[in-house]
């Protein structure tokens, strides 16, 4: 089993961020693995992976990192694979802005495609669907999560059904 | 020919900032669309483009709005196709703040591939990098535009070595 | 009884700002309906919902939302009454300035009347405002509500009249 | 004629923008006044103004104001009428969002139905929704005007047509 | 005993702010009074308290208040005396953004002579050192504090003595 | 003829702005002193001139500068008069936001009376205001102007009995 | 032992920031000295510290303050020494954005080397490379320091194995 | 002659702005080198330059970036030298605030020496300044360039002598 989705963060303190992109992807049966990579302390490991993703079989790259978050940006210049780009509310971060902003902004020619913040569980989306275009069964089966989407807020509505107020209809 | 990429666009004076990916589509010899659709003044309009797209062989949807952008969002909404934001400084925009963040921010369940502040150029390619997932020759191609802007830099270098400077080494 | 105001919320997870909305029309003996439907999740359902709200009876939309709030927008296009937007500084939202954003900056042409972050209290009491244009009890009602917020401030006054400092007059 | 809507606004200054709602009003027949009233400058003309204005008949009152900009907070205080707020971007604006903020974040009690900056014409567009709840005219004519805002973009899609490349579908 | 300071505050919740207004004040023997007034609660109690503050001997009046802040600036339109405001990080503040724009941004003619977020004590040293201008007393007294305050950071500065390096100096 | 106003501004380039509140000192026939003074560049001239300027007879000090705006904070730790700080948005300022935070954000013991970005002119009112505590000609100049402040209002109203519409009342 | 490296903060209370870069230069063996001196409540202190640091032998200077943070910005303009400065994100701020724009925003002739918010840990690795220009021991400890820093990434990333997914590869 | 200091630029477009910093060395007779390197379309360069450039006997690197700013920052995770960011406002910047934070922001262990926002004159003085640490001459250089910015200022001072105000002192 080859990995098709390549996760990699700037430190393990992102984990529980990125592990929700993981749980999508096993979750639709995307094999795909999962790194700790530092744009500013592993530059060499980066250049290596972000150059060699694309021949050992890697689809699509989510890169997640926080403050000057520089990862998903750096693997998009050396990658011809599309990089997906999770801005991480870290501690050090100031309210998120900075995480945002840099990987957000990235100049023409060099794309990222930047989810919300702490979004990771739509990267493994996006990923998903980017799969999906060659795949008509992940793209069937996407099509269904979006319908438990829809009923999990149909659901959710009944919820409301117990709220006593006089002048509620 | 039927269009692989639709771009749409909030108002047709986006069409100044969208073209930017109409030509690096068109660069890279990929069919596309364009048009104008407002998610607030055409709304059924909008829900049948979106629900469609992928029935009449699109397979990337470009969206760009400005203001409270709305549009890329409500289409990510109702296809099953990755949607790409262009977040649009529009002339009643505050700053491109309100652009970017109402495209961004999407939530879990409804990804908005989200790229820079009128970098729609930057969208163009990244359906591109998209599509070259199960394109070898688009793949190609990508890498030979990459290697161009490279180049680019490399030869912009040389204009500074005009720059005189007594102690310029 | 049929409902004269419609409270929609994006997710369950905004009723505990959304209830003061329900609060203040139920002290005003104002029938209203509470629901949630998310514009990107169940876009049919808002669609139906809004396109039909006026022809059930319903004279004004209060809709809550947080992070990229396209609800009330969304609302907004739909329906020819009168729609109130609630930003709600929802966990995933960078400090409530992507709800805000997404609320209000609403394109000529489709208006979203907006109230202050978490200020669903204040949409109640815009809802009834409009509600009491042609109905004079109502009007008179919320003349007396005015009072009562008055009679508060005067009333807390009171307890600083205990603090002691020697120079205090 | 008794006028049904007020416009206000805190400076003459603000006139070319304060009149996009006075268009909208005259566009749809709804009887309106103008006038410039300050907050800081005319307080008791503001108070007066206020605590009459539904004596007078009014049913509606617009007031637009930049920078610090309590005119819609003030006027809100003293009117048992709906009050729509229009921030403007004026030259001593800190980039708008003062006028934004001081508008939009009033305490709860107290409502300011805030449209976007420099967003006159959606104040009067709201305005006539309020006063349609009670006509059934103004609720026909305002149905009308959507269909125009669609058939706008319809006819400007067109233009797109025009936009010439060799892989433009 | 007549107050030569005047406190108001928007809400008794901002009590615990503005108190040290209040405690630096009677550490001054600066004779002041303290009261809660709403800008949109209470407008009349207000604009009677503004127009005669100076008649009943008060020199200068100390505004606190959160959110969109108006309170200051409308005491300030209506008072010939120096006005203090404090804007104050309130539970409903865009993270004291709003409180701070909607004070500091007055328009020419009606200054408010803005302090720091919750810098209420700075407001009392601020009233003290307009009272200290024709009182020689008051003066000496603001010297000597201000003597204090070096003394505490150079006090302070010896719990740096006990922190234990090898190479600290 | 003894100062009792010392208008200062980092950089002579600030004149435009800073020039506003001499020429209201000057309608208020108050004595002043204007200079320009440099927190970073003239430390020396600083110190001796904040150190010194109540002894030469100085009442209020007004300080005016961009960027990192420390000038104000500097002065107002090293004089007991108050100190009016006026937030200027330089052409290296990042929109305003680094002027007026620098200059409003003071700590505890250390006020900065802080104006609106570029407002010099309601420092120089606040001036006025602070002297005309203890001088009841120049406390009847300032209710005059106030006066007349309301009056350009009243007079500014008349404009707009010309805007012609059919509707307008 | 002289002190190579001087630390200063505006407070005490910005010890626990403030001591990540007394650890840093701890361990790589550089005497520094630690202290608190604030630009408001001490600037006779600061005045004489900043002019006499380099000819007591101090090289560099690392200084934190939060706020209206002017303390480095001040240094700066007293010393030749190069001077880092330390935004500090303390309980008065605004989100840290005062801390950071007052540092950072320095007017051209006066630079403070800003390092992230409560990054202090950084401003000590700087110090350290400023000396390792003239000192290859040092050089050579900051090298190993930077290998370090590459190891603890990879150890980090073995953490990751014990992730247990189906998909996982 | 070998370059002691490197100027580094993301484009040629930024040159404008970064020549103050090569005119500053070129002043004080520092040799330097500048060129043009972008992280994302030169990657391989960037890691070349940035490993060698202490090996060809650089001291300090000067790099300046506009947008998704990521070029100083991947320096200095590359090389054991102090590394100065400039953030440059470029045309495709969000008011500068995403080339700030993409900069300043930096993580533990990777300091980017950060200067004002277009502040490469700064940089320039702070690469001379670090230089100076073990250079006499260059030390006494910068020395007298102080005392010239401070006699600039005195001199500016002499203009606003020939403002006329009758109450000018």
């Amino acid at each position: 089993m080859k990995a098709l989705v390549s996760i990699i963060m700037g430190s393990t303190s992102d984990l529980t961020i990125m592990e929700e992109a993981a749980k999508f992807l096993n979750d639709m049966e995307i094999p795909f693995e999962i790194n700790a990579l530092s744009a500013h302390r592993t530059p060499d490991r980066v250049m290596t992976f972000a150059k060699e993703a694309h021949t050992r079989g890697v689809k699509v790259i989510i890169a997640g990192a926080g403050g000057a978050a520089h990862l998903p940006g750096v693997i998009a210049g050396l990658t011809p694979l599309p990089v997906i780009g999770v801005p991480i509310k870290s501690s050090n971060s100031v309210n998120g802005w900075d995480s945002i902003l840099s990987i957000l902004q990235m100049p023409a020619g060099i794309p990222v495609a930047t989810v919300a913040l702490d979004g990771a569980r739509n990267a493994g989306i996006l990923a998903a669907q980017m799969l999906a275009l060659s795949d008509i069964d992940l793209f069937a089966k996407l099509q269904q999560y979006k319908q438990q989407l829809a009923q999990k807020v149909v659901d959710a509505n009944q919820k409301l059904d117990n709220i006593q107020y006089k002048y509620k209809v």
